[in-house]
């Protein structure tokens, strides 16, 4: 007993996508799977009408009474704000693919007190800047707001560095090493994008109202929340989940041992991203986090600079050359047994710890130790049929 | 056709190493084994009458008319040292045991431009302790000699505290770090050794003198070289091999590109001793080689204060308490799947990723990405016959 419903315009769909970025708070699984089954438009209608009954209906008890999605769509018009929806060309499949797989592998079974990954429903955005585009190519840089000058002076060396080479910073626009990474991304002249934690009309925090307009001209401001909602504690944490799931890579610069920047290092794990970790004084406090980071995933990696962080996220493309001679490098530096356990896989196609044994003459057991160390710094990676060596050594191989 | 040859006497034993002492810069493998086939009093006389002819009697070519030894153990005496010999039941054969198994190893395979991992013949020492006592549980802190301020408090906290806990803080009476490192141990009241790459009458550099007189009085000065010798730059080098070689683990505070630490560290990684990294401002040259051998070596652990580096060298017996809590701490911070293939481990005996694999019911080939990942975690380790638990991972089991 199925109704026959008509397909919904496009308006309506907006209109839809608009009203759930009030009436419920963002990163809600049962939301998001709702959406996914019925459409927005029929997923609203049902939870406006309280159905299903209980705990999904529930998120937007409170809220389900107003409909302010066209009042909310007119306002962001009136101070040049847009609403993105994935209906719309410019939406960011691509760089929310990783969290979209994060979402479906951890159904059911979510990391204790750790926030969902689930997918935005749409988002309001400010500036010239494709959304799509504008994560391309694009690292977080981020860190606690009480930074040190140190870490500012970093955080701006980072964004400047990053942005000057066409990538592009991302961050929460907050006190600290946000803004400072900001800043030394616009003074490149490079995109800058501030994922904020409230509404687009007012971003908090209001200090920042001047490094928000040269963002809003620049670049890109982004939220998942209306125009005029305030930033409340846990909406950081949920903000934080974008900030990790956009990037290629998240710059941890600065971070106490409880600062929220740890989180995101967290959540870009969860979700595959690689996450970067710049050092500092073991006596700075503002450091003791990012050390902390550092110690306790093997998969976290020590940066010192923007080229330490393109070696790690650079994609192919224009990046390429500078991705050749790093391998080639770090090829040089190899023990001498690493060296030619490399050189016992084969150009293209996958093979096996024996078959690498035999190719090279060196013992399986040799094998399996330098395996991992290879595979760390990039130069081979496992699949399901295999070893194989990575583009970038493949790379490194022809020259 | 072999002579019969009479057994040496003790004291002929004694004379000819410190023959060698003098005669042939330490270090050399070919002296070594000479040494080692016919002992060092025909391996001396040998050598005085030019036989081997070519490579191995060139070695002491210039030196070989002298004879000092009766001289320079006299002369040791008047100053309070002694020559400690591998015939002497303070010599740290223990201690050494890394060093014999890496020179064995590199037998004909010496890394291109590293220094030859070749044991001491005899040490020359000068002080209370025990030489196999000091080195029981001895970790070198090294170092830039143009330390900043940052790094000499670093250096001096972590001497403080690995000698409060009863380790031997060891390192190379150098300006810097070096001598920070030593005065923590002191201001401790704990065990510290000097390895000098001079003579112990006057050691360099005589700027120390106040320093090296408080290390002789209450803890170790040790060389190589005789009484008199002085410090040459290819000697700094071999001192260092000796450093890196008789302790557990090397902690390098602070380290320009070019440091000579670093080659410590990198000699201490050839005899699979631990090592370990202070981080600092990536703003700092002298934390920059730091840096870079953190981001060039996976097996290099970051550590900011003592209880990090004895969480990584700590042995069983007195640091059993604390060895136990870290390693169940750090189980509870596993991914679930690493901990799944962790339980999947026998309590005792070896076993292979395959019985792994079906002993925790995950995928042969999830087992294999998760053991490295947990060897650098210290909870398993990879021997001939199989993978194990750490001693330090059962204990943590048995809790």
């Amino acid at each position: 007993m199925t109704a026959v419903v008509r397909k919904p315009s496009p308006a309506e769909v907006r209109l839809a996508r608009a009203w759930f970025s009030r009436a419920v708070e963002p990163g809600r699984r049962a939301v998001f799977d709702l959406v996914t089954e019925v459409g927005p438009v029929e997923a609203a209608r049902r939870m406006r009408a309280g159905e299903p009954a209980g705990a999904v209906a529930s998120l937007a008890a409170a809220r389900r009474g107003e409909d302010r999605a066209a009042a909310d769509l007119a306002e962001a018009l009136r101070f040049g704000a847009r609403l993105v929806t994935p209906e719309d060309p410019e939406w960011p499949d691509e760089a929310l693919r990783a969290m979209q797989v994060a979402f479906d592998r951890e159904r059911g079974a979510v990391p204790r007190r750790q926030v969902e990954l689930t997918p935005p429903l749409a988002l309001w955005a400010l500036g010239p800047l494709r959304v799509d585009e504008a994560f391309a190519r694009a690292v977080a840089v981020v860190g606690s707001r009480s930074a040190t000058p140190y870490g500012e002076h970093v955080a701006a060396d980072l964004g400047h560095g990053l942005a000057g080479r066409g990538w592009t910073v991302v961050s929460g626009g907050a006190f600290g090493i946000d803004a400072s990474a900001h800043r030394g991304a616009l003074a490149a002249g490079g995109p800058t994008v501030a994922v904020v934690a409230g509404g687009l009309r007012e971003p908090y925090p209001q200090a920042h109202g001047g490094l928000f307009r040269r963002i809003g001209r620049d670049g890109l401001l982004l939220s998942e929340f209306p125009p005029d909602a305030t930033p409340q504690r846990h909406r950081f944490l949920v903000r934080n989940r974008l900030v990790a799931a956009l990037t290629a890579g998240t710059v941890v610069v600065e971070a106490g041992l409880r600062s929220g920047a740890l989180a995101t290092a967290r959540q870009a794990l969860r979700m595959g991203r690689r996450v970067l970790a710049v050092p500092g004084p073991v006596t700075s406090g503002e450091s003791a986090g990012v050390h902390d980071l550092l110690r306790s995933d093997p998969e976290v990696t020590l940066v010192t600079r923007a080229a330490d962080v393109l070696e790690e996220v650079g994609a192919l493309g224009d990046d390429l050359a500078d991705r050749r001679r790093a391998p080639t490098d770090a090829r040089d530096r190899l023990e001498p047994l690493a060296r030619q356990v490399l050189d016992g896989l084969p150009t293209a196609g996958v093979t096996t710890p024996d078959r690498i044994a035999r190719s090279c003459g060196v013992p399986a057991l040799d094998v399996l130790r330098a395996l991992p160390g290879l595979e760390v710094l990039g130069f081979v990676e496992m699949t399901p049929a295999g070893w194989q060596l990575t583009s970038a050594a493949r790379a490194g191989h022809r020259r």
